[in-house]
């Protein structure tokens, strides 16, 4: 049975649909899910449905199995929604999950041009960037995320990290917080751009080294709620409109 | 005579002339069409309009001759409908077809450099994007499809495919419905950007596998309307507006 | 004596000003002038005001020497107007004159990269484009056309055609209407954006051939209308509030 | 003691914050100080906030140490605010400082490209731009300037310029005043965005030479107000709401 939610948590997770679409991360498609508060073993993500229509009645509970709990018969779910059952259940650290087709991220999923930290804001890029190449684990296929195993092997090239591209398709990013998940995607795409015409320009790049980019993760750890606060009451000022 | 059309097919080509201005694939010039519903050998298209003032209003029946069936005497038509008619004689399995200037799109006509496939959302260009070339047909021409024989050698240049460029002007795509028709221009252009950025990059770009593109455009069989029912309700709140 | 000029005609200017910047050819710098329409020796300009904010109060009478007619005591004019003034002394043909700083167009004229056609819709830059050298004419000077024979040089830089380029400083577009000008403006900043996308595909571009270019021209003549109607309509709308 | 300011200098600050926000300067983060009018030995600077929040109770007074000066309790501060207190203290003719991870600007700290003046309205980038290489000076770090030597290796670096990059991590813009602070933080984004596009386009860019750029600047002097005015203008309708 669907375990009780604060309605504040559940309002949070709205908030991050509509953000998501707002700064470009998420258009139609995409998702982002908590892991349920209550219960590790549960996850909370919106039906079968564009993030810019999400609302509270929208959310639904699934095990780590990505089965429904309780939700509407008339409710229709995400084919991929086992990328985020899979990955809660590898990363008990992870409490938030976004899977997305950001738009600048997709060259670097195509080529074998790493996706790396340019500055301290993406900072949690530094440890690298796996890319997940479907092709090795199910040949030629439609390219969706759309079982368990699947879900599972993409678990696995994520591994221990924060971001993983997934070569012809998008990307899924993880943290231990909702926000902290939804700073990682706008940063994430910002970097993609800003490596292009880095690129452009010739030359080496001089990344952010391993411990910087791990010390300036600490700093977001302080600072990625600003962010958060003011675009969450921009979303909510759309939502009340 | 002009055959009776149900209201809301008419709505939704009105609708679309407004999503494809707001998603960046048309400005004050190209258009969309569909196959009449009740009658394969006639188009419905807007009259000779900027696709921003588009209403019911302004739907024009036409043969596949591209000759106004009972068009109010006031009303111009577009010099380059002859697209729309030569497509729809010579695919019968396509219902809606678009022309347009789509910005990012024409760097790719105008080089040897081929649009192809980078992800699952633009899966439907994996069989390849033909690129036409008024000069082999017209020799020194003003670069309009503005007749039959030309319309024609564009549909023959299109051949099977749901995309083909037309160098120095613009692009046509083709859809068995009206909807996805919207959905490809919309991604078509999507995926231009994002594979001038891979290029930049360097070193050769994964494309999507012919069976991968195969199976992926089933999956958009069945997730397109997502993105047509955001994009329709936002254009309706911006006519009612 | 100021000529008396028919209010519609100086409405359309305050509009073309808010068009160029809601298009991103003007910000707060750049200006649209037009041969006065009773008197081919006088031309109409805004006083020294961001374009955003021009009113038909501030559209000023010039002579060609670029002297105002009786314009209010309180009124600044434009350290630049001889743009206009010369241009129109020099080139009969020419009813309107836009200079801006229009941002993509910036890069071809700080390289020996020429901007060329890529397509129909900025086929008036198929006869080329020259690039004026201020070096050449005021040696080492703050760049701008602050005098008559300055203006006079770069006059001679377009000659006989509708786009110069100001190395390091912006360009120049003429027409023989206020709405051709506005729409030349429109979609050079365009061309000159897929420009660079296209070299950055690698490979030769193949532009408008000159006949094409010719030929294509008389089509915008007949077509541009389309764009500054609906372009016009929104800015009145900002305007009227 | 916090000293008396007169409110439309507070109120110029606050405009100031969200200017920078409209034209893609800063984001969440990053901020705009001026020197105190009434001391020089102090400056003013919103508290630790996003800089689309920043109203007039926000602003706080802090000595050339940065410690603040009689601010309410419950206020943070920004843990950079050091870049503004030793630039003041090192560049007597420094009246107003900007840091931001303006976006396409970072690509040029992380490479060996330098960033120059392609024209006239970035003309203070032509005395050159420095890059601060924190790893000089901190080894490995969060790459924050967060307490008074950096601050004061960061404004060693700058010396006499008016715009100094920081690898990984953004940049800081002084003026003599604040509109001129806010003007020079728009144009270096905008130059940033036209140098990576002009080299793509190949082959050598031709600068401002060194006493262009200074001429320039001197145009910029007087001219940069009317940018300021219209940025105002639609800061305080927003304001105002």
């Amino acid at each position: 049975m669907a375990k009780p939610v604060d309605p504040s948590v559940i309002e949070d997770l709205v908030v991050a649909n509509r953000v998501l679409v707002s700064e470009g991360v998420l258009d139609a498609f995409g998702h982002v899910s908590i892991r349920h508060p209550g219960d590790a073993e549960r996850y909370l993500l919106g039906r079968n449905l564009a993030p810019a229509l999400v609302t509270a009645k929208d959310i639904v509970e699934y095990d780590l199995d990505s089965n429904p709990i309780d939700a509407p018969p008339g409710f229709a779910h995400f084919h991929e929604r086992f990328i985020h059952g899979e990955i809660y259940r590898a990363r008990p650290d992870v409490h938030s999950v976004v899977h997305s087709h950001s738009p600048n991220i997709i060259p670097f999923g195509v080529t074998g041009h790493p996706l790396r930290a340019l500055y301290h804001m993406s900072s949690f890029l530094a440890p690298g960037v796996p890319v997940y190449e479907i092709r090795d684990v199910a040949g030629m296929s439609n390219m969706l995320i759309s079982n368990g195993p699947l879900g599972k092997s993409l678990a696995e090239t994520l591994g221990e990290k924060d971001v993983a591209l997934m070569r012809g398709h998008g990307n899924v990013i993880v943290a231990r917080t909702l926000p902290m998940a939804v700073f990682r995607a706008v940063y994430t795409e910002v970097n993609a751009r800003l490596q292009v015409q880095a690129t452009s320009l010739g030359g080496p790049i001089n990344f952010l080294a391993p411990e910087e980019g791990e010390k300036a993760m600490q700093v977001l750890e302080n600072i990625h709620v600003r962010a958060w606060d003011i675009w969450k009451r921009a979303a909510l000022e759309q939502i009340k409109g």
